[in-house]
């Protein structure tokens, strides 16, 4: 079974965003940004997108699957690395163009294909009108070579 | 002072995923999505967009400043209703093309237009094969009204 979703443009701009209709916006790629953050400690894990057919399938699994934009194909997350991330509460925003995904993340807890918990393990310094990046030190919960090869 | 940021089609793979380089990928419109959380509780409050020139101006002065798309204009947060954004910290995911930015709301405490604390106010249910959403219950800080107009 497939979930069908309602058509934004048929909505004025309070119903999108006082409503109770599901009329996601996906963008002209057909896609919408999805932000996943972890269960009990809200850090968020990574940022990646859902086109009607993944978000219809997580929403009918309760399993994360995303639109992987460089393979153009389905991604089941963990589908390989057995990261699999269990559904707990998917929101919308105001305007229905981009979600936040609260989620279990199983395996080893590592949501990055680096190994790590999250995707965002470098921060940004502005040191004299120079940007430069900073380890946070999150660990490497796997090493990618043995779990994508290479 | 403007600050200038690396070419990432100079760098390959691993030294954007694991180097000190701040080399933002900016999307084929300029891009780089934004998340914005607020410091302490981690809560998501807004996913908006900066280009080259709202980045810089956001490390420079330590204020969130985002590029509006549909104004097509820099929209620094809050100039109009008083809730300026101000950051303690700007982290880059593993691909360099998203940030996570935690910040101190200031004002009443609400980052979405809609008055309330965080844009991400309902929920979506899959209710046998239908997804409607239902109001999580955030309350408004704020008349949009008052503070727009309208």
């Amino acid at each position: 079974m497939t979930i069908s979703f309602a058509d934004p443009k048929s909505f004025d701009h309070t119903e999108l965003e006082e409503g109770t209709t599901f009329a996601p916006r996906f963008d002209a790629n057909g896609l919408l940004t999805v932000v996943t953050t972890e269960d009990g400690t809200n850090d968020i894990l990574m940022v990646a997108h859902m086109n009607a057919e993944t978000l219809s399938l997580t929403l009918e699994t309760g399993i994360a699957h995303y639109w992987s934009r460089s393979r153009k194909a389905v991604w089941k997350k963990g589908e390989t690395s057995g990261e699999l991330q269990e559904v707990v509460e998917l929101r919308t925003d105001c305007d229905q163009d981009c979600l936040v995904m609260v989620v279990r993340q199983t395996g080893r807890g590592a949501a990055c294909h680096t190994g790590r918990k999250s995707c965002f393990y470098r921060r940004v310094l502005n040191e004299q009108g120079q940007a430069r990046l900073e380890d946070t030190g999150l660990p490497r919960l796997f090493d990618p070579k043995d779990v994508y090869g290479g």
